[in-house]
């Protein structure tokens, strides 16, 4: 399936402004200001500047959020976006409640406990995104994330992405156990014009205590699709 | 949601031919030719007279197939559809192979066997069918079955039925036991215009081992829209 670009003048626009520069952009910004987050429940607040504000918008990290402050604009952050910009790009500190900047370990800690899937939701997210891909949550079509080829007002999300992982007792392996459950789920994408994308974690044998497993996790990757003997008949 | 009929004179056309009254003259003509079925895989197949044929598309039963012998129509019939007919309607016997038709208890036996969630599936079936719902396969949805108000030549099928139950490892319970499940499946069932029906099928501590226990089992209906803030907001 080709992305599905919006309008005319779309791809190119897209292409002049990829969005690999746009998050390198971002993540010098970030470091420039020793920005820092607020962990509060499952998201993370942050305080934007002027310039970081357009920015987060561009990059497609996180959801602007109304307050009483006129000067700054909040952005809330997922658990997943903020880990990828503190961990992996290393250009936020995340504090919780009025303490110093948490260790990685002690804010992979938080997360997990948080969120018993954030392991296996941040290998595959942080996945995606190394890769350049527009990661954002796909909970309005019933899966765990939709993955855009670039920013979501020049593209359509061209996959639903479920995450599945060995880890027992494992929420995300509530999924697709059975097949009335992966026809809903295709149908679903098919009806939405996406593919669905099943990124299978595999841990390899490792716990999930330290964000240094993440290293160990490897990613299977596969792309589920209807097919219609119709279709693939002899003339 | 109110039932979308097929056209014009549709619905005054299903309000004089109601599905009762066909079930019931497919009843009666099945008792007189003293039909029999042979039951094959998960199918039972069986040779239908003329007026047969006419009465089981018009009451929605099985579905015909095509063969060699000319002059009479195959029909082939769910698991489900036969044991309805046979059980419930007593109006159709079940052979397995050359035998003689087998009993009752014998027939629930083979069918069970050859599929384990039967028991929970036909409870819902026949519960469905006796208020005088056409009831076909959902796998197109990704449901059990879909629920239709009279023939599908003249409406569309208003539900899309679930099947869950209490049975210990039973497939049926792979489903909706996570959030993402659930909105996939309410999406949807939006998006093809139908409401999702949950049938819980509550044992009340029965074991499934003879049909009598059918009688013991107990039907708990839920259906599930999906809500949207905004539409009820204030003015």
């Amino acid at each position: 399936m080709a992305p599905r670009w919006k309008g005319k003048g779309a791809e190119a626009k897209a292409l002049a402004d990829p969005v690999s520069k746009i998050v390198a952009q971002l993540q010098s910004s970030l470091i420039q200001t020793s920005a820092s987050g607020i962990l509060s429940g499952c998201s993370v607040l942050i305080a934007a500047e002027a310039e970081q504000t357009d920015l987060f918008s561009r990059a497609c990290f996180g959801r602007p959020i109304v307050t009483v402050d006129k000067d700054k604009q909040w952005f809330q952050l997922s658990l997943e976006e903020a880990f990828f910009l503190c961990y992996s790009l290393k250009c936020l500190k995340i504090k919780v409640g009025d303490s110093s900047p948490k260790s990685y370990e002690e804010l992979w800690h938080c997360m997990i406990t948080r969120k018993e899937t954030f392991s296996d939701l941040y290998k595959a997210y942080s996945h995606l995104r190394m890769k350049n891909w527009v990661v954002k949550s796909g909970s309005q079509y019933g899966v765990d994330f939709v993955a855009y080829r670039h920013h979501p007002s020049l593209v359509h999300s061209e996959y639903a992405v479920l995450v599945l992982s060995e880890g027992v007792g494992n929420d995300l392996n509530g999924r697709l156990r059975v097949w009335s459950d992966f026809h809903c789920t295709t149908r679903l994408c098919g009806s939405v014009v996406k593919t669905l994308l099943v990124l299978y974690i595999n841990r390899n044998g490792n716990s999930n205590v330290s964000p240094l497993c993440l290293e160990k996790y490897t990613v299977e990757e596969r792309t589920v699709s209807r097919w219609s003997p119709e279709q693939c008949r002899e003339e």
